[in-house]
C-alpha cells in the first residue's frame, strides 16, 4: 500500500510542459522554472552529476517527474529525480547528535511517515567520555579527523543496519538532519573545536551551511545534503535550537520557559518576540550519575520511589518489576523526595538518624541510608545512597532552580507565575514532576503547565525534514536568541544558598509541599 | 614591485575586530559578517576544508586577512584567505572556449591586470573537425566524457606551460571565467549536447550557475570556482553574452548593433533598454575558409589586397612581407572589393574575362584569376582564386547583410541609420569596413561608426574576473535578450536576393560605393 503523498513535505510532483519550438528553455531550466514556482525561490542550485542526465531522464519520464528537494537560505537544490510512475523512495534520516547517546531516525520523504529508529553510544566515547577530552584529543596530529571518521563510520553503519532491517537502501537517503550540542557539531564536520573551550570562548563556525553528505564521508546518495542545526554559541548549540523549533517556542502567544538538562543545565525563556536563554552547570546528579548505584535505566532499575501510605516508609517500583539492581536519574529525584516527605531527610538534605533507623549505617566513616537490602536485591549487594551523593543532587537542584530563576528575574517575570514550563529530552519524559517540585528543583507550578517534550534534538531534525515550513523558522530562531552569560556574582550565590533547603529557605514559594510527616 | 591593489576586483582586505567575551561571534561568521558588509550580500558560502583551517589561520594572521570572494547569484563565496602581510597570490584564467582554438588570459586578481595570454587548438578536433561531429561523438558511449576529458586536458596542460613560464603556481589560481558558444559549454561540463542540434533544439542547460573546477577536472586550487557564461539557447551561446558584456551594449544609450562572424553569423541589436538577437548560417566564406588558398594569418599570407591606383591593376601585402602563400579572411574580403573596383567582377560577381586579361585561367572547365603568378608566389604555384569561390563569398556576404537588415528592420530601424556597429572576433580585428562596404557586406555607414571589439568573449571572461560590478550584468543580459527566429520566408528571400549585388541591387544604399573604374 503506498502511503499518501505529503505535499509539505520535500517532496515535489513536477509536471513540465515538453519542450517545443515556441517553449524552448533548456531541459534543467525548465525543471528549475518550475521548481521554483512551487516552492516561491529565485534560483535552484542542480549539482553537475544530476543535470548530465536529466535530458534523457525529462525525456524517458515524459517530462512528469518526482523532485526531491531541500533550501538553502533562499535559493533551493536539487537532490535527485525520479519518474512520477516510479514508487517513491527518498529517505531522510533525523540525528540526535549527542556526545553519549546518539539517535537516528528514518523518514519516508514522500509521506513524511518515520520508518525506523535507532540509538547506539557514541563512538567517539573511545576518545574519551566526557567531551573536554575529546576536544583536547582533537588537538592532537590527526585528532579532529579521528574523532569525525570514528562517529561517520558508527552512524554509516547503524544507517546501514537499519535500512537492511527495514528492506531500504542507504543510497535512498538524500537528506540528513543532525542537532548536536556546539562541541559535537564540530567534531562532525571535522572543524576544530579548540578554541570552543578557551576564553573567550569561540566556536569555528555558528552557522555551518548546508553541507555535502559526501564530504563529511556520510555514505548515502552522493548527492545528499547534511543540514547541520546551527549553533549560538559555545554553550548553546544546535541540538537547542533543534529543541526550540520542536516546542514551537518561537511561536507561542504566551510566555514559556524551557529546559534541557544535562551536565549542563540548558534554559530558553521567551515566546514569539523573543527568546532568552542561557547555560550553566547542574552537576551530573540530575543525569542519575548521582551515586554509585545511579545508572541508564534497564530491567531492575529503580525508576520510581514513594512514600508506602500505610507503612509510611519508602516504596520502589523497577523497570521490569525485576530485582532492584540500581537506580536511574528520576528515580533519584524520586528517591529524595520520598527521603524529604518520610522525614528521613531534614530540609538541608540530611539524614535524620533517629528516623532512618537501621537504614543508616556507617561505612568507612560515611553515612549511607540502604534503599534495598542486600537479600532483596538483584546484585546480591544492598542498594544505598551516601549522604554525599545527597549533597551532591542537593547542589545540582539548587543550581538548576537559581539559573531558572536568575533568568526569569532578569526579564522581570516570577517563576512561580510561569504559564508553560517545558522539560526536553530523557530527564523529561522521566522525572516525576511532583518530586522535582517537591526537592525545589522545579517550580512550584500546577503540574498541568509542565510538558515534556521528549528528544527535542531529535523532533526538531524531524521537522525541518518532514515540513519545509519548518526549515524557514530555524536561522530566524538562531539569530533572534540572546544569551545571557551567567554572572555567579553575590546575588546568584545568595540565590543559589536558598536553594538549598529543600524545597527552599522560603517554604512560602513551594505552597504545594506538604512538610515531612514526622 | 607590488602592484597596486584594485578594490573592484575578487580580492578583498578584511580587517577583523578579534574576539571577546563581548563579542564571540564565532570565527568563520565573524570573517563572513565582514564580507557581508564589503560585499552587501546576505551570505557567504565557506567551504568546509577552508572553515576546517580558518580558526588557526585568523588567529596567525591576527584577525588582518586577505580574501579571494566571488558571487553566486545573490550570495557571496570564500575561496581563499592568506594574511594580509603575505603577498598577493590569486590568478584567475579568462578562457574563451572556441571550437577551433582555446584562449587563455592570466590575470593577477588583486591588481587585475594581465600577466600572460596562450591560444592552443581545441584538442576535441581530433574527434572532429565540426562541433556537428564532436556532438555525434559525444553520444557514443563514454563519448561526453571523453570530449570533456580531452579539453580539460588541454587545458590543465596550457595552464601549467603559461604558469611555469611565468614563475606561477597552478595551484594559485582560484577563479576561472569561460565563455564558449552552447555545444562548446555543454561539451566542456560533461553535458549532454544531443538535443542541441534535435528539434526543437533544446540544451541541457542554459544557466549553468557557479561550477566547482575540481568537479570539472580543472587542476588549480581545489576549492576554485568556474563560471561558465550561460546561454541564451542552442544557437546564442554564452560567449555572446561574454561578448555583450564587453561591448557594453547592455548599457549604452543610444542603439548599436554588434556582430560576430564565424560560420554563423550572430547578430544583437539594443541598447541598455532592450536587446535582440538572432543567428544564422553566413557559410564559411568570410572565415577565410573561401578557398583552397584560404588560410589563417601567418607570414606570407595576404592581408591586404587594394587597386593600384597608377597601374589600375591589383596590388596586395602578405603578413611580414615575405612571398604569398594563401590569403586570410580580411584579404579575401579586400580581394572581391578591390575585383569590383577595379571592374574585374561584375555587379553579380562574374569575372569579366575582357577585363581580367591574362590573368583569367579556365582549369578543368572551371574559370579561375590568378592572384599571384607561380614566379612570385611563395609555394612554387600560382596563388588563385575559382569563380566558385567567389559565388560563395557573395552568397556569404548576402546571407550576411540580409541577417543584419532583417533584424533592423524587425525592430523598425534602418540599417543606414544604425548610430555604432561593433564587430567582434577576429574578423572584425582585421577586416578593412571599407572593403566589406564594398562588396556590401556590411551598411555604408560612416567608417568611424565602426567599432572592432577583437576577441569580446575573452574579453568579458576578464571582465568578470576583474570588475565585481561586471558579474551582476551577465545574468541581466542573458535574460534581457529576445532571441529570433530567423524565419527563411519570402521576404528573407526577396531580401536575399537583393543582396547578391555587388554592393546591392539597389546602388542608392550604398552612395559611398564607387562604381567599377571602367
Amino acid at each position: 500500500m503506498r502511503t499518501p503523498h505529503d505535499p509539505d513535505g520535500w517532496v515535489l510532483d513536477v509536471r513540465l510542459t515538453s519542450p517545443s519550438i515556441q517553449d524552448n528553455t533548456a531541459d534543467v531550466d525548465r525543471l528549475r522554472r518550475a521548481i521554483c514556482r512551487q516552492l516561491d525561490v529565485d534560483w535552484v542550485d542542480v549539482d553537475l552529476d544530476l543535470a548530465r542526465c536529466l535530458p534523457d531522464f525529462l525525456r524517458n519520464a515524459g517530462y512528469a517527474v518526482r523532485c526531491l528537494v531541500f533550501k538553502d537560505r533562499d535559493r533551493a537544490l536539487l537532490i535527485d529525480v525520479q519518474a512520477a510512475s516510479e514508487t517513491p523512495v527518498w529517505i531522510g534520516a533525523a540525528v540526535d547528535l549527542g556526545s553519549t547517546r546518539v539517535v537516528l531516525r528514518l523518514i519516508d520523504l514522500f509521506s513524511c511517515t518515520v520508518l525506523a529508529e535507532t540509538a547506539f553510544d557514541n563512538p567517539q566515547i573511545a576518545f574519551g567520555a566526557d567531551i573536554l577530552s575529546r576536544i583536547h584529543h582533537a588537538d592532537l596530529p590527526g585528532g579532529a579527523a579521528r574523532l569525525q571518521q570514528v562517529l561517520v563510520d558508527g552512524l554509516n553503519q547503524q544507517l546501514g543496519e537499519l535500512c537492511r532491517a527495514h528492506g531500504l537502501a542507504t543510497t535512498s537517503i538524500g537528506l540528513i538532519a543532525m542537532a548536536g550540542n556546539t562541541a559535537m557539531s564540530h567534531l562532525v564536520a571535522g572543524l576544530p573545536a579548540r578554541w570552543i573551550i578557551r576564553e573567550p570562548y569561540i566556536p569555528a563556525v555558528n552557522r555551518f551551511g548546508l553541507l555535502r553528505a559526501h564530504d563529511l564521508g556520510v555514505a548515502v546518495n552522493p548527492l545528499a545534503r547534511v543540514m547541520l542545526f546551527p549553533c549560538v554559541g559555545s554553550y548553546f548549540g544546535g541540538d537547542l535550537v533543534a529543541g526550540i523549533l520542536f516546542a514551537g517556542l518561537h511561536q507561542r502567544e504566551t510566555i514559556a520557559l524551557m529546559v534541557d538538562v544535562g551536565t549542563n543545565a540548558e534554559v530558553v525563556l521567551g515566546n514569539r518576540d523573543w527568546l532568552m536563554a542561557c547555560a550553566g552547570a547542574a552537576g551530573p546528579a540530575l543525569e542519575g550519575g548521582v551515586s554509585s548505584i545511579g545508572t541508564m535505566a534497564a530491567p531492575g532499575v529503580i525508576d520510581r520511589v514513594w512514600v508506602d501510605p500505610e507503612t509510611g516508609g519508602l516504596a520502589v517500583h523497577t523497570i521490569a518489576e525485576r530485582p532492584a539492581v540500581g537506580i536511574c536519574g528520576s528515580g533519584v529525584i524520586d528517591l529524595a523526595a520520598a527521603l524529604f516527605s518520610a522525614g528521613l531527610i531534614d530540609l538541608r538534605g540530611k539524614f535524620r538518624p533517629d528516623a532512618c533507623g537501621d537504614r543508616l549505617v556507617i561505612d568507612n566513616g560515611h553515612p549511607y541510608f540502604i534503599l534495598v537490602p542486600a537479600e532483596a536485591s538483584g546484585t546480591g549487594r544492598a542498594l544505598r545512597i551516601s549522604q554525599a551523593d545527597l549533597d551532591s543532587l542537593i547542589r545540582s537542584k539548587a543550581a538548576m532552580f537559581t539559573i531558572l530563576e536568575t533568568l526569569t528575574a532578569t526579564m522581570g517575570l516570577a517563576l512561580e507565575e510561569m504559564p508553560a514550563f517545558l522539560v526536553a529530552g530523557t530527564f523529561g519524559s522521566f522525572i516525576d514532576p511532583r518530586s522535582a517540585i517537591t526537592i525545589g528543583m522545579l517550580p512550584d507550578l500546577p503540574l498541568e503547565r509542565f510538558q515534556s517534550l521528549g528528544n527535542s534534538s531529535l523532533g526538531g531534525a524531524t521537522l525541518v525534514l518532514t515540513q519545509r515550513a519548518a526549515l524557514r523558522h530555524v536561522d530566524a530562531i538562531r539569530d533572534g536568541i540572546t544569551y545571557m552569560e551567567l554572572n555567579v556574582n553575590q546575588e546568584f550565590m545568595n540565590r543559589f544558598s536558598a536553594a538549598k533547603f529543600i524545597p527552599h529557605t522560603n517554604p512560602s514559594r513551594f505552597p504545594s509541599v506538604k512538610p515531612p510527616l514526622r
